[in-house]
């Protein structure tokens, strides 16, 4: 297993008191052996598929796992996802703790996946953002990818966004990007959000490397692309806002032309992937 | 601050790379002093507030924050919930991780509330599940109190739960219950799954304390209260399964006269709740 | 091994400077092999033999261990209780921490067995408290398992037990188990300390699921049962206080019929189980 | 706070569920204030007040804390260690975890303070051994000293000695002293367990600064001390084995006049000192 | 402080035993305080000086400190750095810990100060590597920021830089730049290391933002330059490779007219500044 | 490996976000093998390999590693210290954080190696210091050991070393002495630090183990030897101040016969060792 994932198994294992379950040890027999499957309830992408089976191995390293589907793979309803053979106590201790890692991710990629089919035609790519669950964010951001989406910056450390926050305290777009230029590494390229056409005409005359049009309607987007295109097609173009997990508003805003569209919801509103546990 | 959030707290900072902020660091003069507020961006009820000021006062112990609104207020889309004062720096740092707790913890109050909003002038109680989102439960089970809802138990050493999987490795309802009750602590109750009302007269018979009614129709669900009540009228009556947030059938699934009602969806499946930081 | 117990394990190593073992870097050679036993030297039973091998296990994977006896079994003095084979190196730098898990637990299963012993033919169970080593408990209470006692609550959140000072905070026996009642997870029993006949019978009116006899004379608690037999027959009962390791008291409590007798003695003070540990 | 007790504290609050207590919370009213004393239940040293009342303040630093008492001070029964002041919920979701500290601290030094008082009048000083609570070493051997004992050494790492497993493997005194001094870091002295007379001689030939007299009965340890003050009246001398508590045993060990007696009993196997929390 | 270096000051305490410094302890009496100063004994610039502080106060949040020198000045040999005011106990005791932060962050600013001085009057930047001192990373880049470098990446995960393994792997320069425009965020710059001119020509037709002049001497670098500079005037230059400090050769790449230098002695081969704790 | 190291490694390779290298995932093929050879540049004394070796196989249990040439061995420039055989990506990832291991520990065993041959035809031994980079000191005082040299103390905990600060402290150099000896525990000697002869004199009355001679001329350190020799021949002499890694200086003071000269510089001024990673 990735050893960056132990200690988030092991946390999630403790909180749910899986080392002590009482029910658990009260009715199952200690020598008891049990198959189990892992089922998809409903269609969509599957994701944490892997993480959700170090969990049964954390708990127990002598599970065995059998995966059917890899992450990354869309499955209809009641498809067998793994295969597992062990403890009867060890299976069921861990259960909850392995669903909730799989529900989630799968949720994730899911959803994804349903926004990536609405642009599909377009070259439009659907990004997420750092709306994630706190100290999720890389299994959430691997879940997108098995989604058909893409990765923008993981954290503030490695990308350089200037938000309307950050142009109020600079004193400008102009001063924003000046100062990012001067002070951030030199293998950054440099993003500014912008919410009108003058604020986009500035970035690109201070040679931002991308724009995010942020909160536009159909109409000022559209404009600002051609603008874009005409006076700076190097540029890259992003767009953002008021679209979450809207269907219809994601298919007009790809057909704008912009390079990406970046959906918090994909992330941050999820719907739980229906999974469970059978015993064979 | 509770010290058992601030590692959580710390870990979510280190995440997001709240420490190298390059945008921050490049935009934004050191000594800059800024003045923000926390806005609700719809209607709902707040959970999370105190912790999301917790996570602006551990990056940074200078800023100051006032409370507006408490957690568990309901409030109007606009509503200021907090204000900052303190480096300009700082609160754009700590900013999205702040806003992810809150926008979680607010999402699942405030679809709770309406859950609860739902039942209310019966006496039944919603309750949440273990389908939390790992290493949060604690937060999200607090979001559910402040939604109006109750805790189901905390975790698998805290509360004895007997589920199908129990059933069939323990050789039967019976056999599962007694096993229970002799090794279980004294203080915890013991509940039983039953999908038919032959199964919820084999538990009453083998003295379970809580019967959960776990998939039933609405016809069985009512037949099985009635039968309950006559029969056992000390046994509680929980009811689960396919209920997820749909509002209509939750009523119906109240209006049986159940004592609970446990729904997965309120942790699991939540719309985030918009809040957005604004500099004054 | 149960992961729960690895980071015990490895703090106890490092505190004990395990790593740096410099009598035994500077007098045994590098490559060479021991065979040891882990020997009782006295009557008792066993407890902590498994976490004492993993000791071994943590500090260097390529000892081998033969378990002998199993944790929970009764031994005479001079009793072999494992053997192991490996770096002799290993083998030494290990042997204090795993004899100081080995001496303590085994005293603890050893000092509940004598407990448990004296109750022999009544139907009262001896039970464990939090009067626990700190960072300890679980181990501690296991080992109270393996000598034949129960364990009460494992922590304040996995169980309701009203004490005089909740009391006085309530206002009342009865305000605090309407409080408990009304708030407390519905899969929790309410339990509440008594010290007079007139705070039992308040007690069972406010519809304690269990009465704790605290610090009552004989005579008194006698009583106390004869009334709760007789007006609350589905409520159980617990003795405790001033109880210790007195053997001729705990007989004369558990002769007045209650069901549970909890003892602070057999996890706060106990005296060692002695092992050793011998090369072949 | 010595920052090096935090996370023992901290850990130990967890392991309680001090941040979840549903009986206080369902109880005590949120603003609940109190006044409570920490008292003694019995004569002794005091010992671990401060990291008691360090619980206390870990888990809501608005608790106030007066000391009444330090230390390492000698208590009546019925003397008040402390007074503390604070919301009544925090001063009774800690007071366990901060009693177990305490009252396993002050039985270390009570108990410590008994042995010392045997030895009262003659040169020889009380030590303790690596005996300890696994992973609770330094406070142990801080509570040793409030009693008025000295310290061994603290681990494997900061001091040499031989024991007989080591000379075996070193094959005899002669080869594991030769080696130590040949390796170990050049500000350690080098102590070598011996059992006989012949063992002692040889000891002293191959030039071991300290030597542990163990398991030897009255007679021989005499014969032993006479043999190295007159031989080696640089070398110190310590006795162990069997000794325990025996207060009996000790006074005739201490009159042979060996510079050292290291007991293992005044850490391993310590009665609980009797101390509780009283609301006033 | 920045919570960030708490656990690394936390740890390098507790390495260097700071809580149990047995010879301040059996020296220095208990309450007597002190004032101390931190003196430069050479020339050069400061760095680290802030965490030293840090060390003092985390081992004694009571010890006082007067900042005189802030990081980033250059001193002369015996200027006084910061004054102590406190224990004399917990000044002694944390005075090795601070000291080997200083020195060590100290030499690197001075050497990269150094560094900076030869290339003044030219474009070019002294950039840093990741051949850092493991874990130290962020303090060590932090001081060649304050010697007046500039930071290249912090890590794998925030820059694409495609070294002589990466296009072995691909199969060559053009396939490793494509594959990396096709799955690095969008946000990020991507670099190839070319020895040749004919790599370098590879490099800029595969659309690299920034190309890294490995090893190559001054002649080849020379007409890289040109080549890039009429050919891809917006690509940046970096060169790297046998510069060590030797500061002859480092004028003369700086000569050449690249944008960057990357020096790994800044960071990896460091003399330690000379810094020391004085009484008064 | 030795599992004290596993923590520092995870840390490491954290660090450098070798779990997210963006690079090597866009360029390199998931399953594509590779053959590496890990190559001394330079001639010197290997130290780190072992960790370096576990560094790839942390990040990838399935590298498998081939040593070559053991840690402590002196090895020519292009030597090839070890193979790894697994996945191209993991050993592309792991490798700088190996690297950086390895060139640092090395560099230490080689410039500790130098001084020993200085010194060589004399008894008088290397001694390293606690000027040790903060977490690194286990590593580094290994290094010292196989580049020859010895280790003092290892930290504040394990070892009575009374400098000038004590002495001012405790009010003079016989007051030192004389606490140390009352309160340090038996097992360790006491060294004290002397500037001039008459202080020497005064250690050696108070009965010193140990002297440490500091920043003395080679005349005086020459008189003080022998006025220890005649007067105090079981007294051990240590050099140290203002030596560094001047070999000249380093010659004459072995020559004065002291038994031990210590040097910061071994651990705190070290030229990193050059080596390699090459893909076969």
């Amino acid at each position: 297993m990735i050893k960056h994932y132990q200690e988030l198994i092991e946390r999630a294992l403790e909180e749910d008191g899986a080392y002590a379950d009482i029910t658990t040890l009260s009715t199952v027999p200690e020598d008891q052996q049990a198959q189990a499957m892992l089922l998809a309830r409903q269609v969509g992408v599957v994701a944490g598929l892997t993480i959700a089976l170090d969990v049964f191995r954390t708990l127990d390293e002598r599970v065995e796992v059998e995966v059917v589907v890899q992450d990354g793979v869309t499955v209809e309803a009641n498809a067998v996802l793994a295969r597992l053979h062990g403890s009867a106590r060890s299976i069921l201790s861990a259960e909850r703790v392995a669903l909730n890692f799989l529900g989630r991710l799968s949720g994730v990629a899911t959803l994804t996946a349903q926004c990536v089919h609405v642009v599909e035609g377009t070259h439009t790519r659907i990004l997420d953002t750092r709306k994630t669950t706190p100290t999720l964010r890389q299994l959430e951001k691997t879940a997108v990818l098995l989604g058909g989406g893409y990765n923008h910056r993981f954290n503030l450390s490695d990308g350089v966004l200037i938000k309307d926050n950050h142009i109020k305290a600079a004193g400008g777009i102009t001063q924003a990007i000046t100062g990012a230029r001067r002070m951030a590494p030199h293998l950054l390229k440099i993003e500014c959000e912008c919410e009108t056409l003058a604020e986009v005409e500035e970035a690109v005359k201070a040679r931002a490397d991308v724009v995010l049009l942020d909160n536009m309607d159909i109409e000022a987007m559209r404009s600002a692309v051609m603008l874009l295109r005409r006076e700076a097609p190097y540029v890259l173009i992003e767009a953002s806002g008021n679209i979450g997990a809207n269907m219809t508003r994601l298919a007009e805003v790809a057909a704008t032309g912009v390079d990406f569209i970046s959906l918090g919801a994909i992330t941050h509103s999820v719907p739980n992937f229906d999974v469970s546990l059978e015993f064979a």
